[in-house]
C-alpha cells in the first residue's frame, strides 16, 4: 500500500500536483450524487444505481469489526469460465448469471442459497467462437417482475422474476456478423438499454432500447455512419468544435469503413433522471492497426449523452480520438455531484482506460481535469482547452513496425472492471492495471465473423513490476489518495460500503476488504479460484448485512487459464497471455458465489 | 434423527434384535484396532491408517465447540466431474488429485492453500468412455517422499512430493479392454497396492502390486481364472467347505466366462501389520444379468485376504456367491479387536452393499455375525452356520422379466463411500442409501471394451421416502444406535474425531458436523456444490485443528449432474436417473476443497 498526499514522495499518484495543489475542496454542501436512491438493502442492477456509484448504504459491517466476517454459504455455478458478474438481489432472492451458457440462477436467501430454479436459455454454441476475450457476462437487471439480461449469442431475455420462465426473448446482434452481448443492462422509463461486443471482429457498434413490457425493438443508435444512424438531431450539441458537423460517422473514416469500425457497447450505461440524459461509453475502432482507417474515427472510443426515450445524441466526446492502442471508451460513468472551482457541477467522472481520470461537465460533455492515475508514455499530456489528450508521437505504431514501451497497454490503465464511490470519504476505488506493451501493425482483412485487429501485441508489467493496484482518488482535490499494489491485474468490481469499508477481489485468489480511508488491509479471504466479479451488499431476510462475490477467472486478463492457452505463445490473447505466465501457478478456473456475514 | 435401542419402536434398526439382546459389550480392556498408528496430525492416505479406521486423534474442535466452525480458505480444482476423493496432508502440503484429467494439486498449508505446484499425467481421454459411473477418483497415498495414485486411465504414477516431478509412471491396465482405476492404492512394505475397475465392461478384475521405489509389477493376483492366476497355493484356507477345491475361479463360471467375469478391485484396501495380512473386496460379476453365468462366480463380489509380499491368498469369502443384484462387494473392511461372547477377537468389520453388516474373523474369514442395517427384501435372513445369506427366491430376476422391489438396489446398503469408527465411543459411522430398485434381465454380448451389462434398471426410495442414511452402529451390541436420514443417497465418506464429532456431507450441499454419540446435528456448513468426498482431519503448521473436505457432485449417485443426463431416461446411469430427477434441482457440478478451524 501507498498513502499519497500527505507529503510522501508518491510518483504517479498525480502528473498535475500543482494544480492539484490549488484545487482545494469547497466546504458547499451537496449530495455525493443526486441521482442515488435512498438504500433498501436489495440489488437491483449490476451497478446497484443509475449513478454508477456501487456504494451501499449499510453499515453493519464496518472497519472496526470486517475482521469478523464469515462464509455463511457458497454456491457452484457448475460452469467454470470467467465469471465477471454482478449478483443482484431482490427481496429474499439472489440472481445470478453465469458466462456462457448464460443460465440464470435463482437462489433462496432464506435457505442458504438453496437453487429455487434456474433457466437456460440455450444461447448458440458458435457465439463462443466470437467472443473476444473469454466468453463473459456482466450482470442482469431486474424491472417490475422481471429479470432481463443479455445472452452471448446476441438476445436479450426476459424470465419471470417469481418462477423462472421466459416472458420474451429478443434477437439484437447476429453473431455471423461477429456480434456479441456481454454487458450488463439497464432499464429507463421501462426500456432496457444494452449494446453489443465484437470491436475485434468489425462489428458495428450500437445501443438499444428494448420494452421491457414485451421485448420489442423500441430504438437502437449506431455508433459509427450516417447522423441518421447515430440519432444525431438538432439538439446534438457537441461542446468541442472539432465534433460539430454532418455525417461525421462517415467523414472520419476511410469509405464504408465506418460499416466495419467497432465502436460497440459493451460496457456500463450510466442515467441522470434529472437531466434525462443516458451515458453511455463507445469502444474502440476496428481494426486495432490505425494505419487502416485514417480519421478520428467517430464516435468510437468515446462517450454519448443521449436522451432515453428515443435514444437522440445530445452530446459526444472521444476520449481517444483516432485510438493508436484499443483504448476502449466503455468504462463506467460514475455521476456526481462534486464542487468545482466553488461551484457544485453535475459531473461524470470517468476513469478511463487511455490512463487519464476525467471529469466531464455531464450537461455539456466539457472537460473540466484530466489527470493521469497510471504510468501513461502514449501521451505526454492533457490540453484542458481542447480536451484533448496530447499524443506521444514517438509511440506512434504503424504497420511492420514494432513499438515498445507502450503504457498503458491495450486493456488500459483500468478495463470494464467498475469502481465505485463513497460519498462518505468522497473517494473513488478504482481496481485497476499497470502493464506495458510492445505493438506491431499487421494486415487485417475483413471477413464477417472472423477476428479484424491487425496487430500484433505482447504485453508485460509496467514500472515496478506489479501488474495490478487497487486506488483511492480524490476528484476534487485531483489526486491519488492511497494505492495498494497488486501483483495480478485489479480486474475485479469494487465495492464501498457506509461502514467506510471497500472489497474487492483479486485474480490470486483474495477477497479483501480495507479501511476506506486508509486504504490499510482490515480482512481478506481466500476463494477458490481468482476473482474478477462484482462484489455486492445486501440486507438478508434476517436483517443482518451480506457481502456477495463470485469467484471464476478468466476474462480477458484470466484467458490463460479460462481458455488453457499455451503460455509460451506470448501474443495469444491479444497479448495478455505473455503478461500472466504465472496466472495459472496461482489458480484455477472456478465458478462460485461466495456470501459472507458477521457471525 | 432416529434413535435406537432406547425403547423406540425402531424398524430396520436389527433383524436380528433377540440375539443382540444375548450380545452384551464385554467389560474388557481392548484396543479399539491394535493397528491403528499414535496420531501424528497427518493424513498420509485416504482411509487415515490401514485399518480404514479414518479417525482422527485430533480434539481440538468437539462437540461443545465446533457451531463455531469457520472456513478458512477453499481451493477450486478446475474439474467439474465428482470429486470422491480424500485430500492427503504430508507436513505443510495438502495434496489432492481430481477427477479426470487426475490432475495432482500440492496445496501450502502455510499460505492459506496457495498453490505449490500442479502435476498433469495427461490420462487417454479415450478413458473417459469406459469409466461405468462418472470419471472419478478416490486418492492417492504418500511414501518416502512420493506421492502415487492411479489414473483413469489405468496407469499408476509416482510424483515426487517436493517438487512434482513425475518419478515413475507403470501403465496396469487397457482401457480398450474397459479397465480403468479410480481406488485409492496402500503403500505396505514398499508395495504399492491397487486394482482395477470396469465390472460393467467385461474385465477380468485383479490386484496389483508395484514396487514404491520404481514403479515396476511385483505381482498380480485375478479374482477369477485357475488357481495359479488368482495366486491361491498351498497357504490358501478358506473358512467354508464350499471354498475349498480346485480352480473353483474356473469351474463356477460357464466355460470360458471367467475371462470377462468381473471381480473388479476399486475399493478400499486394509492391512494388519500382525497377521502381515491385506483385505480387499471383488467387485460384482458380469453381466448384471445372473442368467448369462450359472454359478457360484468365484471369486467375486467377496473378499480376500493375501499376503503383502506375494499377494498369495490366504482365504477367501464371498458376501454374494453367484451376485444377482449388482451387490458389489468392494466396500472397506475396517479391522478392529472387538470382544465377542467375551473373547477379543480380531475382526473386521463390513458394513456390505447386500444390506448386511458383516463382522468376520479376520484370521479366518469365519463370518461373526451379520445383521441388516438396512430395508432388505432380495434376501430373508442370514445363516450363520453356512455363512451364507438365505435368498428371496421370489425375488430372482431372469431374462426378460422385471423383478420389482428389490431392496437394496444395485448400489447397496451402502457403496464405496468409507464408514468411520471411534475407539472412543465403539461406533461404526456409516454413509449409506435407502433405495429399491425394479429390474429386468435383457441379453448382453461381450464386446471388448463396451458396456456388458445385460440389465434394465430402476431406482428409487425405499421406505420412508429418503433416500439417504447416515447411521451409527455398535458391531458388539449389533445394533443400530442412531440414524439420520438424508434426502439423498449419503454418497460421502465419514470423519470421526477425538473431539467426539463426526463429519459427513451431502449431496445436497451441506456439509455436517453431528454429535458421535447422539447424532445430533451440530453444525452445517452450505458448500457450492453437492459432496461425494471423504472429509479429513489435520493439524496445520498453526498447530491449530482443521477438517477438509472436497465439494463436486458426481459419481455414480449424481451422474445425472456429473453427466448431464436427460431425468426422462430413468434407466440411464445403469438405473440411477430415476432416482435422482431432482438433483439438479439441489446442486451444479462443482469442484473445490474446502478447509475449516476455529476462528
Amino acid at each position: 500500500m501507498m498513502l499519497c498526499g500527505v507529503g510522501l514522495a508518491c510518483g504517479g499518484c498525480s502528473r498535475r500536483s500543482e494544480e492539484a495543489k490549488a484545487e482545494q475542496p469547497q466546504a458547499v454542501a451537496v449530495q455525493a450524487s443526486a441521482v442515488s436512491a435512498p438504500d433498501d438493502g436489495q440489488w437491483l442492477m449490476a451497478s446497484k444505481d443509475y449513478a454508477n456509484n456501487r456504494f451501499s448504504g449499510l453499515d453493519q459491517i464496518n472497519a472496526g469489526n470486517v475482521r469478523n466476517l464469515k462464509l455463511e454459504w457458497s454456491f457452484s455455478t457448475g460452469v467454470l469460465r470467467g465469471h465477471e458478474g454482478a449478483p443482484l438481489v431482490v427481496g429474499d432472492t439472489m440472481y445470478f448469471v453465469t458466462p456462457y451458457p448464460n443460465i440464470l440462477y435463482a437462489l433462496d436467501l432464506k435457505n442458504r442459497g438453496a437453487k429455487k430454479w434456474e433457466y437456460r436459455p440455450k444461447p448458440a454454441s458458435a457465439s463462443q467462437g466470437v467472443a473476444c476475450c473469454d466468453v463473459v457476462n456482466r450482470g442482469a437487471v431486474y424491472w417490475e417482475g422481471k429479470i432481463i439480461y443479455n445472452t452471448l449469442d446476441a438476445h436479450m431475455v426476459a424470465v419471470d422474476a417469481a418462477n423462472g420462465k421466459e416472458l420474451w426473448k429478443t434477437k439484437l446482434g447476429d453473431i455471423n456478423q461477429g456480434e456479441t452481448m456481454t454487458m450488463a443492462p439497464i432499464v429507463v422509463k421501462g426500456k432496457v438499454l444494452a449494446g453489443n461486443s465484437g470491436g475485434e471482429f468489425g462489428v458495428r457498434g450500437w445501443i438499444a432500447a428494448v420494452n421491457a413490457a414485451d421485448g420489442k425493438l423500441a430504438w437502437r443508435a449506431y455508433n459509427t455512419g450516417p447522423d441518421a444512424d447515430v440519432l444525431i438531431g438538432p439538439r446534438f450539441k457537441p461542446f468541442y468544435a472539432r465534433d460539430r458537423g454532418k455525417d461525421l460517422g462517415v467523414s472520419s473514416w476511410p469509405a464504408d469503413h465506418w460499416k466495419i469500425g467497432g465502436g460497440s457497447v459493451w460496457g456500463w450505461i450510466s442515467y441522470d433522471p434529472e437531466l434525462n440524459l443516458i451515458y453511455h461509453g463507445t469502444g474502440n475502432p476496428g481494426p486495432w492497426n490505425a494505419d487502416i482507417r485514417p480519421g478520428d474515427n467517430k464516435w468510437t472510443a468515446g462517450v454519448f449523452a443521449r436522451d432515453p426515450g428515443n435514444g437522440e445524441a445530445i452530446w459526444a466526446y472521444q476520449w481517444s480520438p483516432h485510438d493508436l492502442y484499443d483504448y476502449d471508451g466503455i468504462n463506467e460513468n460514475v455521476l456526481l455531484d462534486l464542487p468545482i472551482n466553488g461551484k457544485t457541477r453535475k459531473v461524470l467522472v470517468r476513469p478511463e482506460r487511455n490512463g487519464y481520470l476525467y471529469v466531464l461537465d455531464r450537461q455539456t460533455g466539457e472537460v473540466l481535469s484530466a489527470d493521469s492515475y497510471v504510468h501513461i508514455t502514449t501521451s505526454i499530456g492533457f490540453d484542458l482547452k481542447n480536451g484533448l489528450v496530447l499524443e506521444n508521437k514517438s509511440k506512434t505504431p504503424s504497420l511492420g513496425k514494432t513499438m515498445r514501451d507502450l503504457c498503458p497497454s491495450a486493456p488500459g490503465g483500468k478495463d470494464w472492471n467498475p469502481s465505485s464511490w463513497s460519498p462518505r470519504t468522497r473517494l473513488l476505488y478504482i481496481p485497476h492495471n499497470n502493464l506495458c506493451m510492445d505493438m506491431e501493425g499487421v494486415e487485417a482483412n475483413y471477413i464477417a465473423g472472423t477476428p479484424y485487429v491487425g496487430a500484433s501485441v505482447k504485453m508485460y508489467p509496467g514500472p515496478g513490476g506489479n501488474r495490478g493496484e487497487f486506488s483511492a482518488w480524490d476528484p476534487v482535490r485531483r489526486q491519488k489518495v492511497w494505492s495498494i499494489k497488486e501483483k495480478f491485474p485489479a480486474w475485479s468490481g469494487a465495492l464501498a460500503t457506509a461502514g467506510d469499508v471497500v472489497f474487492y477481489g483479486t485474480m490470486d485468489r483474495d477477497f479483501k476488504a480495507v479501511d476506506a480511508r486508509s486504504g490499510e488491509l482490515l480482512w481478506k479471504f481466500r476463494t477458490g479460484s481468482g476473482i474478477i466479479g462484482q462484489p455486492i451488499s445486501f440486507r438478508g431476510p434476517d436483517g443482518k448485512q451480506y457481502i456477495a462475490i463470485a469467484d471464476g477467472v478468466g476474462g480477458w486478463a484470466g484467458a490463460i487459464v479460462a481458455g488453457g492457452l499455451d503460455p509460451r505463445d506470448e501474443t495469444a490473447a491479444l497479448g495478455f497471455v505473455g503478461a500472466m505466465k504465472d496466472l495459472p501457478a496461482a489458480t484455477n478456473q472456478g465458478g462460485a458465489i461466495y456470501v459472507f456475514s458477521l457471525p
